[in-house]
């Protein structure tokens, strides 16, 4: 556990946390936190499909997704990269690889968590995951798991955003401003080089973003400008002192 | 406008503000902002069983509603209190009580507002309240509505607690610590002569809410203390540069 | 008011009573209630198509319909009819025609009321009917409103069983057997003259609630035998010193 | 009525109906439809900040927002334009706006309708649009309403793209090619002079919506191209032959 | 994979595809497609009700459900049924079987697919298919499950009827008219010897549906004719060139 | 099988009985009804953090909330308690779990069942008990399985109160007077010496629904006096031959 605030993002595939989540990922490194980022899978199977059309092995499309995904998380001056390697489409989230997540959780000791939407019909993996999330949070809360260990708080769920978003009943509630780290997450994305169609798409997200950041703070009356944002939606309730 | 930062409630019936958010104002009043509350009526024909059964004239009701409603206000350091006496059961929407209710927005400029939930089959006053506070809304923001003015940003709208919670579809996103203000909160309830029942109702409230607001914020693996909450649902997101 | 048990339906239209309470209607005088039916319009405009193409003026058609009306209630053994002419498609329901409602509720002092679904998007006079209701109901609690009249308590607001109840988000929480009515509530359907393709597919709905009857009360597993029913969607919640 | 197949836009403000549905109109024009716009505002309070910052008064804030629309609906292929000048911020829409409105939908006898989303907290005159439209929809149907003409049939209505969907609530369910019309629908775009930055937020909107088009096609496993798209929700279930 | 057309329907257990969706099966075989049915289960333990009452054994029973999915498929024109026997009331859905129905999707390739509502509280063997069938579709869409296989495009998913729509949040969004192929359909249905008080059953709701269809393809104004109907709830969006 | 009325309720973890129906487990006691307790857990290591804080063993708390759970059913009047001690945090709702549920159910034939709400994201044990709870049910309900011994009918499913029901989403339909049976409720809260916080919490929690049973059964006017009362939601529709 880090003297640092930390943070942990469960991301079902290698490149999830990218698209969806990377500029919270830069903007809190630069902030001071330690993020964690555990990728549950390296989306070998489903995410890869130029690699095994040029007819790769599933060896060598893991060591190529495992490379970006290291090169993605330097990209976003993550230094604590956990790759589960559970498998994908299906992910196969068993007793053991909840052990693993638990103990993951338990070690970070995470002020917030983040994970994909709760319903995602094109792809079970996303979904199952923020089931399991929810599950392991529960147990790292449970003094009597692994008795002796620090328990978990009552960190935050943020919820990143789903491809579809209308699709997944996915709504959010929180907009970031990540313009000052936007430089990080494009290079990140760059990354990813068998998801090339995939670069502007989520540029395009970002800068949809921004507009939806200045129309909630004000921005059609004098608000502050932003230029990319990410949007989350929270599980949550927050606990105040004062309301915004 | 005040030079303080500003905030605006607005209360279908004259004691609404008191049990559903006396602790939010005067914990805003306490922390420096000018909080204005507007009732749009004094609840004179639907809040009022006990001065009806004692034979009370609609004038007599008028003047004991009005008197207990600027004595909490009192108790809850309210400098601002707006009676517009729209009649109630039902309040009389009509356009000039809208051009009212843009007046007191743009007069105010709030930082935040706060209203009645949704959706209430027990008493639609209090969701034609909340319709009547998003148009109004939109119109303050309209360059062309009465141009020259100033007009308004984007606050957020704040809905406090109804009665019988889950009725109302009210899903609480944000619980206030209002442990500080808890005795003006209560004093101001105790204003409330003919609604006795109700002081111990929403002191009850009040301790359960401290209770959620303690788990949300990880109060069993060490959080904070607190006695008293208020929860709120918002209905826009927030914009932020960190996430809690 | 009666010395017996009462109960008030409100329906939008002339015939909507008809296709979608008939039984309960029956089944309650049956019972020893007296019923209240307020039909708001004769649904001389939308519901009557076949007599505008006969050519029929608007006082015909409204005479025909009120005939119709009145020999279906009386089909039912209603008493109690009361046709409030308000027009129809759309209905005007100003302050006038609030007080009309609030005068009968008071009245009839229902053990229960009755009216349309929440949400109709093919037909909003229904769902207009509703709101409409439910702020009737809640100035007829009001000891303000025409001191020294009874208040209301606070009746069950039944909505009856819209057409397409899916489109209408409408979901059954209660079944009604009317299989000892069944012969009442077909009479009164044959008094539609003007609608007779609904006579068939209202008794088909009836055959089909009673399936449901048989498999909500176990009669897969030796549950009564029920050969019609009606189903019905309740908007508060219901105080019992038993569970069923 | 014209001979060739009909459809009819309902925009609340006169500039909607460009962001929120140009590709459709523009391509059903070169499909060989007749489409009709109705504007029942200029939007010249609520949408014309530029025009009132720059001193502007009312009557030239809304020769401007006419003349905007008129070029719009010229390169969108549009010859039916009709302007109401109901009053924006709010809207005023009482029964003399419901005749007019009813006597277009009788007058055009569209095959398809659409207008915007079903809530909007943002903005009510958009969402109290969609209640107008389907009261009008349902009279239009009424054959007792001006007896003689000819009565509607039961055309869909689709709810074209609000700003910030998931806030609204709205979930497209019907993805629309529109690459070959987008050339036009920018010219109109560019045609709202005191919008400038809306025009690279929308064609940013289509480029997403093509991208779901071509997920929902099969894209990524040989679907077809598709650069630009619009999407829509529906109120109605279709009816079909085969299923898609 | 077939030259023709094709289409695949997924029931949990051996009837349910007969009444749920026997006019769309036999109504594509006419159109010319390839219709694949694969049934978990035979429906062995949980929908055979009176063989177990008459003492017949497992095999027996399933010897016999057999028997009638085989000659309700005969009837409505099916050449490819897949019984899989994974057990019933629960179905036994681990990794075998997904292997299994990722198996038969890939060789069918089909056009659309077709299965369980998403929720059913009364058969959780019902929704237990639903999202063992998304999963599956995700895992024929997947490149690197089984390289070298065709990959699955993006087949829409249709929800058939359930029993109890509105208990089940079931919303049918598409009417498909079954008149043509209506004698295929009840004879099918009367295949289940074991399930007689469902045949009029569901020849009721195919009279209800093809009302249904007719109001909502204008119907009362003139609209086709249609006897029988199927309804259906899609789960993805679709993909046009012109608005219907 | 009890010659007396039976009943049925489920619960997560040993206490959770307590807090949340223990009211009306000892009323319908009271009222000649045999309920059945069925623990999946003793909540060992999820609920029972001071035990964890003194250092003590599995098999020790294990004991002393055994104890607890015994003392608390004898308290509220409870003769058969199931403890099935299938660990917590996660329960582990296997094959073999799922068999001993249903082999409860048809023990017990109910006539209502009990258990947690549908979802609960903080504590997934809570929500994965409700669909095993509904999967066995569905089991019972087979004639084939086990044939020979007596199948379930259709009891009722209600869901008790969950901590924080507006973030569980749980909305309760049902109000149950407590006041006689109040002692012992307290009293067997008062068994769990390690949640000592939570007396008060649900005490509280029974006062108010106490106001909420009076409101909804016209407490205002007039309606029946209770001081403590518990609120259920229900899964499936009521079947009734008059409406209340």
């Amino acid at each position: 556990m880090s003297a640092k605030p930390t943070a942990l993002v469960i991301s079902a595939h290698a490149a999830d946390f990218v698209w969806r989540c990377g500029g919270a990922i830069a903007l809190h490194q630069e902030l001071g936190y330690e993020v964690t980022v555990a990728c549950l899978s390296f989306g070998e199977r489903g995410d890869s499909a130029r690699l095994w059309k040029e007819g790769k092995s599933l060896d060598e499309v893991k060591a190529i997704r495992r490379a970006e995904a290291e090169a993605a998380a330097e990209a976003l001056g993550v230094g604590d990269l956990r790759l589960l390697d559970l498998g994908d489409y299906p992910l196969r989230l068993d007793a053991g690889a909840q052990d693993q997540l638990v103990d993951i959780i338990r070690d970070v000791q995470p002020k917030w968590m983040m994970s994909h939407s709760r319903w995602d019909p094109y792809n079970t993996d996303h979904m199952n995951t923020t089931s399991f999330v929810l599950e392991a949070r529960m147990i790292a809360q449970a003094w009597g798991h692994n008795p002796g260990e620090k328990v978990l708080g009552a960190p935050q769920l943020y919820l990143f955003e789903p491809h579809q978003t209308e699709q997944m009943g996915w709504k959010p509630d929180v907009f970031l401003d990540i313009t000052p780290v936007w430089d990080k997450k494009r290079a990140a994305m760059e990354c990813m080089n068998g998801q090339i169609h995939l670069w502007d798409y989520y540029t395009r997200v970002a800068q949809q973003r921004a507009n939806h950041f200045k129309r909630n703070s004000g921005g059609q009356a004098g608000g502050r400008d932003c230029k990319y944002a990410e949007g989350f939606e929270t599980i949550f309730p927050v606990c105040v002192d004062e309301l915004a």
